[in-house]
């Protein structure tokens, strides 16, 4: 459904932008993707609703888009400041049409996010959509902060980083749908942690896939992270189990890295962290935080929620 | 009073956002500027109100703030575009800090911006916040399609252009305060067409001064312009009125000032517009265009805006 939605919203601006413009923007949104924020926002409608409104359906509808399209403009500007060349498997924005054009074209999006909520008169849920927005671009600011060159941060900091870059525009999602289906406050609160944490578990996953997926199933460079010098779960939890010897080889490897983008010394990190069984923790921690998602919500009412978060652990992109 | 209530607001979101992201904006706010759009958007709204409330003044206080943060945005991304190293006299955000960061400062200004005038639950005041949001990004985009050393465009579309670039942003700060003040539909009606005319009449100004103010004085670069390869007033009413053979010389001199950035070659610009007179036709347009913007107001009203508007005309920078 969303892509329907998505290909109808791209005909109705098609003639009131700049050709130039409209066809980066429909090349950013053909892009693809999970459609993850959209769909969570859809299934936590559908599980607060208590009646089958044809208008609040809309404006659901209108935010899984708005949701969307702020989701795209947050990948177009990061992979500028991150210089990834390739996403979801296809050459990204910047790198076909250049800096400038893929910063406008963000800018742009944002402004057609705002336009396209505003017709629904829902203030509390354009609220959430503005918080989050604020968080993303906070929760960037602290990944772009931490580096694998410069000291080291703690599992407790990096959990915060997530939460803003990752978790927040995830929960906001399943937050707008529980306003928008008119929930109690209680029913808002638990569907937002539960989104707080799938978030969370979500953001993990992605941290190994990163390294341990295949690039023709995963669309994005193996090891971009170690490459462009993030902290992630990897590294992170690393440092906590790591010997005084085996942090100091890592802090060589990946100054080496730095230097040389080499594979063979991505291979060696990635041997490091076998060795200490990173994956294993990682694993147990995504089943924690999916199980406090899960623990949110009222058993009755779990199906959807649980389905779509299962279908989401398995992935393997 | 605008540089307090920066001030103000500063301090009040100093603690909630990462204090390397808190600076970079802070740097950004305090390069100062005309503060045209909120003088322009609480005259309006002094122009229009009827009674003096309190509260009403305070949302025209909050919708200035974010007003004067989205044209600090647009200049932040557009001096990324144009590699623009200096504004109001100091070096640019970007060139100071990189143009990551430039992006970020950027975008995380814009969700500032909404979070403050949601806070309003003024819709309609927002919706034309955010259609001029949308405006300023296409305006840009046709502004980046144009160049000097491509094929020449006409008055009009230049119109069009500088409409949606520059003349949106300060209409939309006149309309909103006309809203918030309460206004009948034929009030806000004038009072946007007159920042909508003189919105023209300030640009065309500022196309001039780029080449004929003084460095000093206008806080950037002279003839930054041509070096830019924009087309403005001055090259698109020399096209205008040019003979062919002087049409042949300028597209010579654009392509050599491109490659050589040679400071002579622009005074040899320069003297092809003197001849033509191009400065005494800007006068006249500017005239024109301050005259239909004086006529949207009735004369009982005037003074507030007149006077503003004189003091504009007047400027050099």
């Amino acid at each position: 459904m969303q892509k329907k939605v998505e290909e109808n919203y791209l005909e109705s601006i098609k003639n009131k932008i700049p050709k130039t413009l409209f066809s980066q923007i429909q090349y950013a949104i053909s892009l693809g993707g999970k459609k993850l924020r959209p769909n969570l926002l859809y299934y936590s409608y559908k599980t607060v609703s208590k009646n089958n409104s044809k208008i609040k359906f809309e404006d659901a509808k209108t935010f899984a888009l708005a949701i969307e399209l702020l989701h795209n403009f947050t990948l177009i500007h990061d992979d500028i400041m991150d210089n990834a060349k390739i996403r979801r498997g296809k050459i990204t924005l910047y790198e076909k049409f250049g800096t400038s054009s893929a910063i406008l074209v963000g800018d742009t999006i944002v402004s057609l996010a705002y336009e396209k909520i505003l017709e629904t008169k829902n203030l509390d849920a354009i609220k959430i959509f503005t918080k989050s927005f604020l968080d993303v671009c906070c929760g960037q600011e602290m990944d772009r902060n931490f580096s694998l060159s410069k000291k080291n941060i703690s599992l407790s900091k990096y959990f915060e980083m997530i939460n803003l870059k990752t978790a927040s525009l995830i929960s906001a999602s399943c937050e707008i749908g529980a306003i928008i289906a008119c929930g109690t406050q209680n029913e808002i609160k638990s569907i937002t942690n539960f989104g707080k944490n799938l978030g969370i578990a979500f953001q993990i996953q992605d941290d190994i896939l990163d390294l341990y997926s295949n690039e023709n199933v995963f669309g994005k460079k193996i090891g971009g992270d170690i490459l462009e010098e993030k902290q992630t779960y990897l590294t992170v939890k690393t440092n906590e189990l790591a010997t005084l010897n085996e942090k100091k080889l890592l802090k060589k490897l990946f100054i080496e890295i730095k230097k040389t983008k080499s594979q063979k010394k991505i291979i060696e990190v990635k041997s490091i962290f076998d060795k200490l069984k990173i994956v294993k923790y990682a694993k147990l921690d995504i089943q924690n935080f999916m199980q406090k998602a899960l623990n949110q919500i009222e058993p009755n009412k779990k199906k959807l929620l649980f389905n779509f978060s299962q279908s989401l652990l398995n992935r393997k992109f």
